[in-house]
């Protein structure tokens, strides 16, 4: 087969954290534009099935980050911890990982970067106000804290280099909403593969926030700023709605995964 | 049959102004949500249905509301004066009857208002303007300004004792639109209803405001700030297009109800 | 000495409210604006003094407050109830009596309003929170809801009949500040005067509301939507700072007076 | 037959540049709406037909201007020159001939101008922003700029004489989009006219601006300020997204016409 | 004498207009700003004085303008018509001629103008209305529209070529204010010297809008988006409020003049 | 003599960093404010002086830390890196370190906590472009992204456990202004005093951003959110105009410490 015949967009994309919930389901998702699909994750990913690249990567590895890097066109960064859990850990692997992560995208001179930050970032918001891009950031964790980091990060590496991002606020990305919380923030997952697909092939997004949303009934997230992408969502949480029924109960007044858009992550942090 | 195995969300709920247009209209609707819907109105209800409880009650005196409101889950109140008129009995009606209304909602622990105010609190903005809830209110006769008070006075009680209640803007619920302004304001029943069931079913809303309209064609009304609620109308002004053919005529220049929103009502007022 | 002769600005200014706190305090200093100020009050006001008409009046006493106005220039309208109290009385006082005032200002063709309104009627903000004139109500209690009405109702008469209002935003007008509060809502007499003065002479106010503070240091409100009418503050609760040293203790997380703007106002509300 | 029967909503409308690529579409497409649709045109137009009148008028003859109005309803200006050009053939078609233009459009008394401005007042806005109609115009290019100058005028004599104007921000009004820019600036004919039935059909529409994209899924433009109009696209570029499949170039990070919204008319401007 | 040891900061700056009121008052006070001032006019200037070079120009006329830039650093563009006037004398010096201006300051690769705009392009917003100059224009008159023109014309320069200005929207110039208006539009001669100052050594100015007013009292404009050039009032109209004192007079409520800010101009227009 | 008796404000004021340039200066001046003064510092501080406590502590060492937070009342942080270097020493000391201090604040029960932010989290925004607190954050180099790291995880330990913490935003505090960058981001020490008393005293600050900078003529930064604290500067860089003359120089066009605000931080950023 020649290599030079292929019509496919990118030469190689990578995808980190290929091992986890959203990395798997990604991983046959994005064939389709890239000839090579390189996966990197810090476990084992198996063998590589037929266009597929496979590098084992401790994010907090500078030289293996470096490595993982070379002669990648974009990114897809999923990998790192995504979900609350002590601060050392989440440091190493977010913080620390993600400069490493940046530093490989510019030596390599990798053009754009899409980074899967999180609602998190603004989880202690009120579930009654309505969120945008620009609105400070108000996280509700160490794992929210570290994507706030991210944020800020690859808008210096724009600002300073030109490399692009587009930082991706998922809401609950699964197969469909598990409690009533997650019938606002639910992303299906075809919603997602084409917010990753406008977020790639825009030819131009400089440091993009979306949030990353189906088209749910409740909306706690105002995505104008980031029109210029053109993510239409297709899939809905409302066709999920018997699932949870009307109820007349109504959360204590102090009830805080209530009050507050993070939900449960709102009291997962530090326990002291 | 055994009550208690009712199934139902509410225990009872109380429609105020149930002999009213809309009141009438919701009699029925709103079964569904409570075992028992207690109704009320300044005139005779005719004998109460299965599932139903009557309470005639003048909003202006205190302990009949107070009594009205015992063991009520949460409240529709669709009560009082919705028109135009002199500005004591809508005075009596709408702020005094208002205040004992929410100190009864107060002492009888009382979780949540549905609030019919009025797109009336801001009829005095221009037709070519958008207007949302966080918007200084420009009343357009006593009819509005009762119900600025009445949204003032539930932030109140939002703010001081944590009685959560949702203001509904609504702007004209008919069968369907008599004139062009109401191809702008129509709220169809269906909307209405389903407009409420969010209101009343969100499991929070602190103080909410928001419009209530159909998927009109024309939209003066921005509802941004109740997205968490999560109305979506259904019906639209644009099935009756046919009823107000494009026509080439303008109003005078200062033909007050043309320029503002409130249409007529902004020279309903006080005839000096 | 010959009337006709006068070049004072006004014929005559009427002062409601002339028995109370503020009232009396202006009682001379607003003589050089007019040829005679009339004085109201519910109360006693004692003989008329050179200059000035004396008129007893309630103003939930329609017909009073319709002959109260006759021949009348301008009002500084500083009656009604001026504290917390129960909701009847401050109905009638602040909403009914506002009512006939505006409609007796209509009917004899007054031209301009400067309505007492109150910092109150944004009590429920927090004290970390900047507050401008467009922002939403969020009153404090009965007193505050009552004057977010007299706001509205003003607003109306000038969209409706072109009739102007300045509506003053109190703050705490003494001859100092009493409690560390009133270090940020000071607004010294000199400067009150010279507030009305700028409310009273600008030549057009259309409907305009502004804050009433002095220069002190701490600031919960802009009024950059009042700058048209000029008003520069040349007090200062600076020079009282000795009054109150810096102390390290720390009010209680949950203490309301601390939290809001309105401070004791607050609490003082409905006592159920 | 006779004219008096008919019940076409204007008697006459008159199109200007009715020989270039808009309006030779619009010709037919209008003709509903009035009596006489008369058509003027710096080139021939031809014969009229049924229910047309010719006029040849250049727009920098005030004389020709002022006759081609008489008899006037309202106009379609979508006269003048529509790309770049030369400074003052641009400012003798553009901004004489628009003055000539509303000097005919007052002495006559007509009530509504449809103005054809441009997307390009705004070109030199980042494809990444999204633009509303009250931010400040940058204009990418002399056609931009006398499109800035229309707007400013319209304005003008709506807030000196009433007169009614609606601007309309035409993206790209072509069969199809022409290139990956035009996915997004789109705005089928279809759409187009409906855009102009809105604009001029609306009772009232004070100074309106407003864009004209159709449905596509990039979105630099947020309408927001026009709602009051009613203009719902129902085409979209999207069915045309086959002919600009996804691809992983990306452009230098220097090249304007990606840069910014104009596009190519960025760098099309005055060649030094 | 040798030229080689001047520390004056320019070598050439050109002042356009040196013969009107503000050239004539600007032609001393800039001198120590450069080595060599040309003053530039329509009408004859006299003899040059020492430092002064003398250049009589048409701005109509692109090869004078073009002549006249020549060895220039800045501008001071102060030229044109700066009264109303009928349409095409208007446009020929203030658009025509801005255009030549530009043009040849490109050409001639001058790096920044300080450009006389006016606040007649906001002049019909109402005077109770607080402006920013990211506020949408509202131009008074023909005049006011060709600075809307030259602030457009100015951004597209600086968008594309980097050219910089600062747009100076001057209020009323003179030794003293004229009428009540001047006492808000007041901007004192010293004040105007250290704001053209700012504008001409703030090292980066990129296009920047400002308006031009001394410390007064009453204000309608918000300067906060030009905080970067450091301007800071000294003079006040204040010193001369004893000339405009108090009055109780009302202007009619259809006085134009004292409805918008643009004063007398608003009805200086087309005279038809 | 009896420390019972004291009436200082706190009892304990925990110093960090006070070593540094700033630590140095505040060392006698702070303490008026509490009994003891707990100094630390990665480095030597010398023996302790009367009213003094010495501590030395390695920011990233957990438990040094939480041992140097007993018994103290209240944070003033001005420990960690202050300057660009490499990411990981700037990791430990500002993310890694700064989260020491909180988890140690909150265990130990600490009130309040003044923390030395910096103006380099919104060193990226041009400096013609005018900053508050609410705007998205730009850091210039891994210095400031580490700021942003610590608005971040203090705003959380706010939002999740009421810990008050005022955020310093802090230009350039020197004797004097060294260039003409801090002619703008001069803070003047007694200001700087000033700004901490003020973000110490006031009884509640919430999580509050303030910029830091004396009453400096050109002004980048918009203290709005910031003054319910009180912070009025009486220092100005004014005083220093004389050691930077105006100059007609204009720095290049892609000179980018004169482009952003961060001045030189933009490019001391990571070398690759």
């Amino acid at each position: 087969m020649n290599q030079a015949s292929s019509t496919k967009p990118f030469k190689r994309l990578l995808l980190t954290g290929a091992g986890g919930g959203l990395g798997t389901m990604l991983r046959d998702r994005i064939k389709p534009w890239a000839d090579v699909v390189r996966l990197s994750d810090i476990g084992d990913l198996g063998p590589a099935r037929e266009g597929e690249e496979i590098v084992r990567c401790d994010l907090a590895d500078r030289a293996a980050v470096l490595g993982m890097m070379e002669g990648v066109d974009a990114v897809l960064h999923f990998g790192g911890i995504s979900v609350e859990d002590k601060f050392e850990p989440i440091m190493n692997a977010n913080i620390l990982g993600l400069h490493h992560l940046y530093e490989a995208v510019h030596k390599c001179g990798v053009k754009r970067v899409i980074y899967a930050s999180s609602s998190h970032v603004v989880g202690f918001y009120p579930t009654t106000e309505l969120v945008d891009a620009s609105m400070p950031l108000r996280p509700d964790g160490f794992y929210g804290l570290s994507k706030c980091f991210g944020e800020a990060l690859s808008r210096y590496y724009y600002d300073r280099f030109g490399t692009e991002t587009v930082c991706l606020r998922i809401g609950s990305s699964f197969p469909e909403p598990r409690n009533p919380r997650m019938m606002v923030t639910y992303l299906g997952y075809d919603d997602l593969v084409e917010l990753i697909r406008c977020a790639l092939f825009t030819p131009r997004v400089g440091h993009t926030i979306t949030f990353g949303a189906s088209d749910n009934d409740i909306r706690w997230w105002d995505n104008r700023h980031a029109g210029h992408i053109g993510y239409k969502p297709k899939q809905s949480s409302r066709v999920f709605a018997h699932n949870f029924p009307d109820t007349g109960e109504r959360p204590a007044p102090d009830d805080l995964p209530t009050i507050y858009q993070g939900g449960p992550f709102v009291t997962n942090g530090p326990q002291y």
